[in-house]
């Protein structure tokens, strides 16, 4: 319980940190630096989950494992819907998304919401990075709480 | 276990974020930054902790909370020598900071160690603020992985 209270205050602060009021003219290149953060904690992080697993094959299963077991570990919950176009591309859907769950659905305060989203969609990018996907990950709030995260793996 | 695994890693990545080789003109300024994240975690962190306890009166408590039950909560273990000139001057030591518990003990790296307690020294500062104390609070690295954190209780 207070880890999850630490993690999602930590992950606001950093959030704060960089791409806070005073920094307002940096914003893009900040929401970069927050999805390599991401990018470098999902990828550490997926190695200390897998440790004892065996390695997963299959494209379908690595996606599914990380709806499951990856997003569970981290968000105490799992994707809630898994969709895939059988070509590389896979919608991700979390119906209450937490890092988001606490902000007004307000129409003035969904500009704010990318921020919220650029860790995670690295946390996913690198913990596919680790199990030897390359992928593009974009995140979307559809309406809040509910995000869809986008992942488009190179196949090349 | 993932959740402290979680926590280590963003922790890095603040780090590293804040006072990367690209920042080190900025070094300085980021360490204070770190703090401030430090700060403002500890000071909403122990609302949560200290939601169904009672107000704690006396200063000494408050700093036995802070060492047995915030320490506990944040870093798994408790710190494990308290001292005091009874003056308001408090040394904490934890033997094992588990911040630097994986960074190499040579003598080229002690340099790097300063940004491996900043943000700590925050969550003590920001936690004891919120517990009614203002305090100055500085960390030094004694023998690693032994860290020693000062408070300082301004009872002006």
């Amino acid at each position: 319980m207070i880890e999850e209270v630490l993690f999602d205050l930590l992950h606001i602060e950093m959030v704060n940190v960089l791409t806070g009021p005073c920094e307002t003219n940096k914003t893009e290149l900040n929401v970069t630096q927050l999805e390599n953060v991401g990018y470098n904690t999902g990828y550490r992080l997926i190695k200390r989950i897998t440790r004892e697993t065996q390695r997963i094959k299959e494209e379908l299963d690595v996606m599914k494992f990380i709806c499951k077991d990856f997003w569970g570990a981290v968000f105490k919950k799992q994707i809630d819907n898994l969709r895939t176009n059988h070509q590389g591309i896979y919608v991700l859907v979390d119906n209450k998304f937490r890092f988001i769950a606490n902000i007004s659905s307000g129409k003035q305060y969904m500009g704010l919401m990318p921020k919220y989203l650029a860790f995670s969609c690295g946390l996913l990018r690198g913990a596919l990075s680790n199990l030897g996907l390359k992928a593009i990950v974009t995140g979307e709030v559809v309406s809040p709480p509910s995000c869809r995260f986008q992942v488009q793996v190179s196949r090349s």
